[in-house]
């Protein structure tokens, strides 16, 4: 089984990124999607979705502390983004998940895109695995460079002496690794560009990683980021009392 | 069977578009994808994604003229976009279906997102069918108005009395009205915000224009855009003579 952890939060694109991301995970077999809200309560947008979505699933749901919730205002590298959601997504595991099954474990943000091969690439993993990520770190696509079937190094611009400079979506991990080590998970408190490593860290070793995609040659996951969408007329219509029906689930 | 034209261009984002739009796609029973480069030439990127993509397609190619292009620093509603590329699609349409032919024609942009019911939605089309668009008109959502099953008027903001003050993903058309009126196109040289009356205000009227997602009370498209990636770092190595491989494609 693969299990996808996707961290997601209300705002105008929400539902449409879930849907797109849902038609994606809908191709792959044997899959469970974990879905967690960074909210006080399960949203219906969220619940119903999931209901007629197809694809097995757990919703869950927890609220990103006060301090280390974006305000509209800030930019969006300047806190840390679904890292509460993600550790609890991995305490769900080790709750109902047991030592002996076989699976693999990949952190889905609702907003990137995925390909097809990928979840080919990533359902044999014996600890951790590592591809290519497109459009990140202010590059075409950062990499982990391989020689002889090794993981050596990582092609990135940013912070390159990171323990392990990779994006999120550029790794899975084994269920059964996750379930060995309780402990590991997120540290919401680290530097920025940190935080995939905290994780890693206390799991693998950069010699032990799997490289998949061609020996990491080829782009299978965009990250991708959807525009805010302006609401200049609907905030004029809203001050005349005329704002479109709230009825109306967008 | 359903006639998806898609007009596209090459940029950064332009193969995770597609591919995500492929991946929505390739659920829809009998759909024949007529995918439109702006471009001189059919490029491999686009080639070889339809090739592999598992969906009935045809692949054509046209130039927007040189003044209708956009620059890279003018702002996207300056020109119109995608025109040139969909009137091809309809010209193939005419020069290789017949009218005894059923078929439903739309027009899907390919940074739209779009939900799998949508095309249940327009598959049963007589002339003109029209649903609500998300995010789009600087609205949560635009809509036609329906009263006992007929549109009677549309819910917009921006130059409400356009004859249709619809979005392209708004509407679908049938194949038999394409075929019967065979001058019908878009007009690259309308006023903007007029396109998509241009071209359909010789094919229907108001009156005539069958409501789908019951009574347009259902949002299932989204008019969503995708950030442009910052390439800061690429740009710093590429200086030095480092840049990313640009043997892989992204
Ligand atoms: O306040 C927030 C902001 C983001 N996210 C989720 O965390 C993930 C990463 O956020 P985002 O895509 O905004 O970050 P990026 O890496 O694109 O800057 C996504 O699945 C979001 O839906 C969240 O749960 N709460
Ligand atoms: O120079 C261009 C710009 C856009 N497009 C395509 O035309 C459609 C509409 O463009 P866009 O999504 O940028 O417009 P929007 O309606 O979002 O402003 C999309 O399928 C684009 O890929 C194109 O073929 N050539
Ligand atoms: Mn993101
Ligand atoms: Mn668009």
């Amino acid at each position: 089984t693969i299990y996808i952890i996707t961290p997601t939060f209300a705002r105008l694109v929400q539902k449409a990124e879930l849907i797109r991301l849902s038609q994606t995970l809908l191709h792959v077999k044997n899959l469970h999607w974990i879905v967690v809200e960074d909210a006080a309560a399960k949203t219906p947008l969220v619940s119903d979705l999931l209901a007629h979505g197809g694809i097995k699933y757990t919703h869950l749901q927890v609220e990103t502390p006060k301090d280390f919730k974006l305000k509209e205002s800030d930019p969006n590298w300047l806190k840390p983004r679904g890292v509460e959601q993600r550790n609890l997504g991995l305490q769900w595991l080790r709750e109902n998940r047991e030592l002996s099954e076989e699976g693999v474990v990949y952190f889905a943000d609702d907003d990137n895109t995925y390909s097809l091969k990928l979840f080919d690439e990533m359902r044999h993993t014996k600890r951790v695995s590592v591809w290519p990520v497109g459009l990140v770190g202010g590059l075409r696509f950062e990499r982990p460079l391989v020689e002889n079937g090794k993981v050596t190094g990582f092609y990135t611009a940013w912070k390159p002496n990171r323990p392990f400079p990779m994006d999120m979506a550029g790794f899975a991990i084994s269920l059964q690794l996750l379930l060995a080590n309780r402990e590991a998970k997120f540290d919401l408190h680290v530097e920025r560009g940190y935080l995939e490593s905290s994780l890693l860290q206390s799991l693998v070793s950069m010699e032990e990683l799997e490289p998949k995609a061609e020996n990491c040659s080829k782009v299978l996951v965009w990250h991708t980021r959807t525009e805010k969408p302006k609401m200049k007329q609907e905030d004029v219509l809203q001050k005349q009392g005329i704002g479109s029906d709230p009825g109306v689930e967008v």
